[in-house]
């Protein structure tokens, strides 16, 4: 019945309710399962209005879903009901360099935007690590960002508008064309984070950047994360807002070197990799000036002068994940208390937090983190089947994360809420989930948009 | 009854139901007028938050106030009811250069915040014209921005977190001291340009900015309006983001010599004002290639090459405002139809269409505008006793704002709506004022935080 409902809205190839099928949408890149009643690939916004109107009218959940790469389940049906698969609607409608911006839609990945960008010399600036799957969705649906937020912010900061199918199915348009406004109250940011619990992102405007002429990285390293954390805050008092500024401690330091010994990285406590980027002379100048700003506090510098020495100085921090997953066989990579945020001047004493329960636990953790943006990766690994061993992963990331909301932080820097950390929520938001869930039910009276999320 | 009420929370000396007094707070730097029942000068959050449990019990309106400075009547008590002046609220509570912050209480003057971050290097980057007297928490209500805003964003992209008394008296924090989040709805940026109607905001943690170490001004003339928009765009897609990019079409330059001899500007359809700021060297290398790249596209180009020379240039700039005001003696200038933003492409147009207008209605109207974001000031004048003028001005006013709607644009880029401009925003918002509304009534049920504005 359910089938048929949807197959008139979108036609019979775009609906499935067979288990193999359902099996693929009921988890997404973290710990989190769920179980749909159909998945249904709607190709334009009206279908998608129409899908939601159908659900509402049977009481059904809709979750809507891009690739699948959350780290937080926030894509997965944990009560059942619709999953609304966007990837086919990744159209990009229009690149309008005039007028700096791009309209596409939700299921446009990541990576393909910035390709279709690159020749006019311009770029989409948040860049996720998963820049290979994500979509633009769910980059809108977390306000995602990656590395190069310290300059150039998160995902929120380039969006203009957006189309947004609501839960009555109704299609609203939030914010506009110009590159500024102070016109009604900011839907646009509401929507961004939100996680399809307050409507379906189906079209949006993004904000474009010039391409920067030139970059080069820095690595300095320090015999604390104290230290560094220290250089990164008379870094910016400098005058200088690096496109990147990466910390690695020393655990991340070594687990990289064992992983791959050719990369040459120094036996430090700490290092940071900083990456800046403009127009060439100011690259040099700025390179030039982060050298001499680090050096009374690090052991060692090296400056890149060419690409290609950017490159291998870069090499480690892109190894990071790849050296966590690979410890073991045996063992997976579980993400809980994996991107917390904190002030800037608590990331050090963060670090050492982290290593301290590695010790106390007796687990390998592994930190490394945008230190200039006060965001903190934790890589830790386990066998799924040992059950013991979870259990002492899931104390330790709660333990990371009420560290974080005790430090003024965040239990999500850039992945998301979703099921995962929901129940953090109310520690970290005291005053205003009550504030949140006004909002909810007024724009989703029934809940049927994302249920079981964000702690709603 | 009411202002012994008053009294008992905020103290005698802190109310005030004087005609006198009340006809001081009945409007503001538009020509929107009202009247207040009381006046009320709160001393802390726990005042605020008191008085407005007072008002929900009486059924007032609670009307926010910072300096008065606004130009849409958004503080004005239209309605009646108690109008919260929050200028006394005025303190820098903390300023955390480690953390890039500044904690600040919404009284606190935009040229003051300024003044005290300057010995630390650093700066709050939004800068509105009214910089000496307008407030942070007008800024806040209304997301001013000004003329950096190309570079540097609006007053949205600056705050953190808010404390904010929500209209049943509670005290809420909306946001986290980290500098990136993705964790629950966006409530700092709802709150921003919600004009007092959705909350009293009684704290804000703002972001801060390096101060640049250098700064240039290239002047650029153009034979017309269409060819300096073009240049923008080239400057744009060399990968160069102006801290500044002003235009003045041939009225304004002609106002402006007429009112000044001394200044010397050069005769030409349209001048552009691009100021560049950053490190040294990277000032001198982006200063000539706005130069190459305006090249082709100008008549003549003059780049300050000392701060004398860049002062001298953008005295034209500032003097516009002046310029205008000082025409007619009988006249005043009128804001309306002052403050649309279109997408920068449609831009010269709008310069076009504007003149096109001064000349059907025989009315001199002064345009300039932030070209480099889309956001177009004009200056009219009129005697404010010639009803059929006044009638004019209004016809011409509503001329501009229907047809920056018909571009995709908006009727406020950074003044705000307030009273001046709510017949427009059906127009402007047609799907997603219903959800304002929602908002509005899930969050203020009684409608008694600043009614009557914004078209709510």
């Amino acid at each position: 019945m359910l089938k048929e409902q949807l197959e008139r809205i979108v036609g019979e190839n775009n609906v499935s309710t067979r288990s193999s099928e359902l099996y693929c949408y009921s988890f997404d890149a973290s710990q989190v399962k769920g179980k749909a009643d159909a998945v249904v690939r709607p190709q334009t916004t009206e279908q998608v209005a129409d899908i939601v109107r159908l659900a509402a009218e049977l009481g059904l959940p809709v979750i809507a879903r891009g690739a699948g790469s959350g780290l937080c389940g926030g894509a997965v049906p944990v009560n059942g009901g619709i999953v609304l698969d966007l990837s086919s609607m990744d159209r990009i409608v229009d690149i309008d360099i005039d007028n700096l911006q791009v309209t596409v839609e939700p299921g446009v990945v990541h990576e393909k935007l910035n390709q279709a960008l690159s020749p006019y010399g311009f770029f989409f600036p948040p860049d996720p690590g998963s820049t290979a799957m994500c979509t633009i969705g769910g980059l809108m649906a977390n306000n995602g960002s990656g590395m190069r937020c310290v300059k150039y912010g998160t995902t929120r900061n380039y969006v203009l508008d957006l189309e947004v199918v609501m839960a009555d199915g109704k299609i609203v348009r939030t914010g506009s064309r110009t590159l500024k406004t102070a016109s009604g109250y900011d839907l646009t940011d509401l929507m961004i984070g939100s996680e399809g619990t307050l409507g379906i992102i189906t079209q949006a405007i993004l904000r474009l950047h010039p391409l920067p002429r030139a970059r080069s990285v820095i690595l300095a390293s320090f015999e604390t994360t104290t230290l560094a954390g220290r250089a990164v805050v008379k870094i910016l008092s400098a005058g200088i807002i690096p496109s990147a500024c990466e910390i690695l401690d020393s655990t991340a330091i070594e687990t990289v070197r064992k992983y791959d010994p050719s990369v040459e990285l120094p036996d430090a406590g700490a290092i940071l990799l900083i990456e800046v980027d403009g127009m060439e002379n100011a690259v040099k100048e700025e390179a030039k000036t982060v050298g001499q700003v680090c050096s009374e506090l690090a052991s060692e510098i090296r400056v890149a002068s060419t690409a290609d020495e950017s490159a291998r100085l870069w090499k480690a921090r892109r190894l990071v994940g790849a050296a966590i997953s690979r410890i073991d066989p045996k063992r997976s990579r579980v993400y809980v208390g994996e991107d917390i945020g904190v002030p800037i001047k608590e990331l050090p004493g963060m670090l050492e937090y982290v290593r301290s329960l590695s010790e106390e636990f007796a687990i390998p953790i592994m930190t490394y983190g945008h230190i200039g943006d006060g965001n903190l990766h934790t890589g830790m690994t386990m066998d799924m089947l040992d059950e013991k061993g979870m259990e002492i992963v899931n104390t330790v990331a709660d333990r990371i994360y009420r560290h974080a909301i005790e430090l003024g932080g965040t239990v999500s820097a850039e992945h998301g809420v979703g099921k995962a950390r929901e129940s953090y929520m109310e520690l970290e938001h005291p005053t205003s989930m009550a504030v949140m869930r006004m909002i909810k039910k007024a724009l989703d009276p029934q809940g049927i948009l994302n249920p079981g999320k964000m702690g709603l």
